[in-house]
């Protein structure tokens, strides 16, 4: 085990954290020596990437470049990002590294698919940017499947703040404004729900399993990297 | 907020990610961007810190020292380490850094006061390395506290058993091996545990509360890091 997976994390902190977490639980192993070498290159000081793509705020890719510099000069092999947002800069982090960079939303298409969810309507929750950025419609529109994404009043009402509130420690409280979009979304014929931000799965994990499949990014990117770890 | 914490992990790795979460719960934050910038170097593949004290094994010392020069590399500031047993090598590893390496029976003896326990014999659990190094017996008692320990045969049974079943993922089945080490301690006149291994914490989590006071030793180093970031 001699690869080093770097995460570009802090994005949010919480979320990252949950990521590293989930990385080693879904890891088999049965001692420290087995488990995937990692950096976390945790910066909380990313300029919001929403505001950024939405709201004409500070451009974050100067900040995730400098976090990619880092983990290669850690020598890492490979970069996961825990930020659905974050992956509007893609191309740019990509084009910038000779490092492969594992794509969080193909890692949920493929969570998907291991759910056995291969076609209809797949409900998207997420950002308001990275809805706006359609990553997620291009994504699983390639694929087969078909989106259905939060009405303006949901997103304003219950998805920002609950993402907010995961982003301000207050993970319980999250619960119930993001749980009742995602029954919205089924009951607009979703078969699944995609939960497309970092933090959304943290508020989902807080209260009652939801009663249809759920994609979480952070499984599906730590799937990804575990594969990417194990592999010759 | 421009100081960045260095974090020395991967001992264990499920260990460390859960001390990330800690350090971004325990700070006050309304957003990401209040959080503390941190790189965690989760390396797993430091040698084994007990196998290397009790019976000859590898010497983790030059991991831990490659661990701290990325550290340095990635710009931190200050080194936590979240593995209580590394801390026997705190003075070679204090020694070859000029950053501050903060110490977890400190911190965790801090905790103690934080939580009102001023007096009295204090249970330690801990790996038989940390125990057989004294690392808690001569922090707490020049503090003025007296340590009790587990008896050899709940050592064997018990707690090694129960820190390796974390290390394996299996958290839930590690909380009634270590809970009953825990209440035993107290049955003998303990005024508190000390959970002096940052695998026991995880296990302790996995079922009911205990019903006296408990010293985290991931807690404890989270409180210390915040307040050194967080000060001038």
């Amino acid at each position: 085990m001699s690869k080093i997976l770097g995460v570009l994390g802090g994005m949010g902190p919480l979320a990252s954290a949950h990521f590293m977490l989930r990385l080693t639980l879904l890891t088999p192993a049965e001692r420290d020596q087995e488990h995937i070498p990692a950096v976390l290159w945790s910066d909380p000081r990313v300029p919001d990437r929403t505001a950024a793509r939405l709201g004409g705020g500070e451009d974050p890719l100067p900040a995730l470049l400098r976090g990619i510099r880092g983990l290669e000069a850690a020598g890492c092999g490979a970069i996961a990002i825990p930020c659905n947002t974050a992956h509007g800069w893609y191309a740019a982090m990509q084009a910038a590294t000779a490092l492969p960079v594992l794509h969080i939303v193909e890692a949920t298409a493929d969570e998907l698919a291991r759910l056995g969810v291969t076609e209809g309507p797949i409900g998207v929750m997420g950002t308001a940017a990275t809805l706006a950025m359609r990553l997620y419609q291009q994504g699983l529109e390639q694929r087969g499947w078909h989106c259905l994404v939060p009405e303006a009043a949901e997103m304003e009402g219950q998805v920002t703040p609950g993402i907010a509130l995961v982003k301000a420690n207050r993970v319980a409280e999250a619960y119930a404004p993001l749980a009742e979009v995602a029954r919205s979304l089924v009951a607009r014929g979703a078969r699944a729900v995609v939960l497309g931000c970092t933090e959304i799965p943290l508020g989902i994990a807080a209260g009652p399993a939801l009663p249809f499949p759920v994609a979480d990014s952070i499984d599906a990117l730590a799937r990804a990297a575990i594969t990417w770890a194990r592999a010759d």
